[in-house]
């Protein structure tokens, strides 16, 4: 895949290597330009405390007038007071100034340390370099995405093609993630750029549909982030009509499909994962309920500890979903983990205890099934488990 | 203390060994006897998937007519089916053919392993051995206080003494609990025992009360357990009135004490930890809004390794503050770890980074206090650190 990755077409972009980041030649700044204003929207961290790039995006999509997305890594410019706000509305002026465009034109996303102020030389420094590098071609797409990494393993790529009428669209997209940052915090970016012609309300009922199946649906250690933002950015080519709805509907499971690729991507790549675990939970009142459950699972230290270990530990599993605060009726639940019924209808399952624990051990991907008799909803979820190098990372306190 | 340690007068109690741990000698059955019929309240888990033993209890209390609390650990007799309940029916009627009462005037516990059936021949012999061994001094109070222990590094007893008009009244409990059963989940379990003389709705009232801010606000890693239990039982003398509404306040003060000394001891003995975390959550709208931000900082992987490895990252703390579905203005939120100020109004404070990392790791106990400017309302939360030796345990599956 990534020998033909380009953007679509009316998209220019670049990483570069700034010094935010201490070791040296490795990307911290991703600039992307449209060359004609395009259509925006975002999706954002639910949590109370934000940083001043998260507030900036906020107010400025859905939008039909942005130009540029400028994000650096190394430094999340969150918790910084006004001096933070500052400096992002100072990363969207350099970033304007050097691309021609006005600095409500310009998205900006950081991520990394916690607390400590931007080192806006470097900033300004990297975007002059930047705007001076842009490009289409596949190396300076592999360095766009690796300018957002920060403890990924690497790039975090993804992309899909769609016929839409008789024109081919293109969605591609790159994300970061991987629980911890700095190391300070979790973060959790993603742009995706497209040539679909969307208004800025479909790009944004477009991309919040698809994030809630997707973005929405992964955790790593359940701490979310002051930072998280996916954006998606179309780049309209002029005097085209935007979708119609059936198309639109067709363009949003594409794009669902490529954020669940990214999003995926991040607690298998999890600090010190092991394994990916794929949560389906079944039969419940609401998506809403069957998500509160999946999550109380996929959070549960004890399950995250009994899959590292190639445990078939089901009454970890059941008792977690259990205190998710959704009512249900647990005789009429069943577990079952690879494939293998491990408690039916409120009883224990009789099944080889051995070969459950071999599937576990041996597969990089863990799936666990919990099946409710309460309605008809129902989410897939997904979560790294917990390993001793986790804890190792995130005790390390090198002072 | 454990010199002089008795039950208060009217109660006989003892634990004996009958196998249902493998380690030979170790005790893992409790058995409590009221001479004549006491008063007995119980709290227990909100879990939806509820052991049979908590079934049963919840439907035996309040109550005043209770003659006995029979306990096993090494099994949880949790998710066991119809199979479960026969068998929680059975130790209570047991234990009151033993005793001389009825089936219905007995409480049952258990805690261990889920989703095994329990081991109904031991439990019937210990229950027989335990009845033969009832008494009131010290060797077997520390023997009923071990019968309930599974991963607990020692017994957990406290006791306190009050002046209610001119009696001296009495509260001596036992609790366990580290994090971990079997190697399978969490159980919390505790029985308080007084003379003071209560009603059905005192005891209940009280118990409620002192649970609230003792055994409600302690985590481990944030898995409420299937068994959870919280008895408290008054052997009420003959001849006595119940206590007056001033003297049943000074009481349940007294109880929340005592809860609160047993509660800390649990996380404080948390598998692996290395620290007993305190955290302050002052200045919410309300009382339950301060405990939702005190769990969600104390269940978080990342605070709880931050303090493991000596590491003061205010970061973690905040923003896992922000993430508890409370609304609150972060500008207006001050940080402080062991009475180190670390974000004040806003924005970050300057502290010695070195300073504040010996202090968390010279230290057993951190202190974590997080000060808001929305209403009057504080709570104290206790959980443990997150350690390596945490995921070791808790990984291990041995086949």
């Amino acid at each position: 895949m990534q020998q033909h990755l380009r953007p679509p077409a009316g998209f220019r972009l670049t990483g570069v290597s700034c010094g935010i980041k201490q070791k040296p030649g490795v990307e911290d700044l991703t600039l992307i330009v449209a060359d004609k204003p395009c259509v925006a929207a975002g999706v954002y961290t639910q949590n109370v405390v934000r940083a001043a790039p998260v507030e900036w995006d906020r107010r400025l999509t859905p939008s039909d007038r942005i130009r540029a997305v400028v994000a650096n890594s190394g430094n999340a410019n969150a918790c910084t007071g006004p001096q933070g706000w500052q400096d992002t509305v100072e990363m969207a002026r350099l970033t304007a100034e050097a691309i021609g465009a006005e600095p409500d034109q310009v998205l900006v996303m950081s991520t990394g340390m916690i607390g400590d102020p931007l080192p806006m030389e470097k900033i300004r420094r990297g975007i002059r370099l930047a705007a001076d590098s842009l490009g289409e071609d596949t190396e300076v797409f592999l360095r766009a995405a690796r300018g957002i990494l920060t403890t990924d393993r690497s790039e975090k790529i993804a992309c899909q093609h769609l016929l839409l009428g008789s024109r081919i669209v293109q969605l591609v997209g790159f994300a970061k993630g991987a629980g911890m940052i700095g190391p300070h915090m979790a973060t959790m970016l993603a742009v995706i750029m497209t040539d679909a012609v969307l208004d800025p309300p479909q790009a944004q009922q477009s991309l919040q549909q698809a994030v809630d199946a997707s973005f929405n649906c992964i955790s790593v250690e359940g701490h979310m982030s002051t930072n998280d933002t996916v954006l998606l950015l179309s780049s309209a080519p002029a005097g085209r009509e935007s979708l119609s709805d059936e198309d639109c509907q067709q363009f949003t499971s594409c794009l669902t499909q490529l954020c669940i690729e990214l999003a995926c991507m991040i607690p298998d790549d999890g600090e010190g994962a092991s394994h990916l675990i794929e949560i389906h939970v079944r039969g419940c009142r609401s998506r809403s309920e069957a998500r509160a459950i999946a999550r109380s699972i996929a959070n549960s230290p004890l399950v995250k500890c009994a899959i590292a270990g190639g445990g078939p530990f089901w009454g970890r599993i059941l008792s977690a979903a259990g205190y998710a605060g959704i009512p249900f009726n647990p005789d009429k639940v069943t577990v079952a983990v690879n494939g293998i019924t491990m408690f039916q209808n409120g009883q224990p399952a009789a099944f080889d205890a051995q070969a459950a624990s071999d599937s576990i051990r041996n597969n990089r991907k863990t799936i666990i099934e919990l099946s409710l008799s309460e309605g008809h909803s129902e989410i897939t979820f997904w979560t790294s488990d917990l390993t001793v190098d986790y804890v190792r990372f995130n005790a390390d306190y090198r002072t």
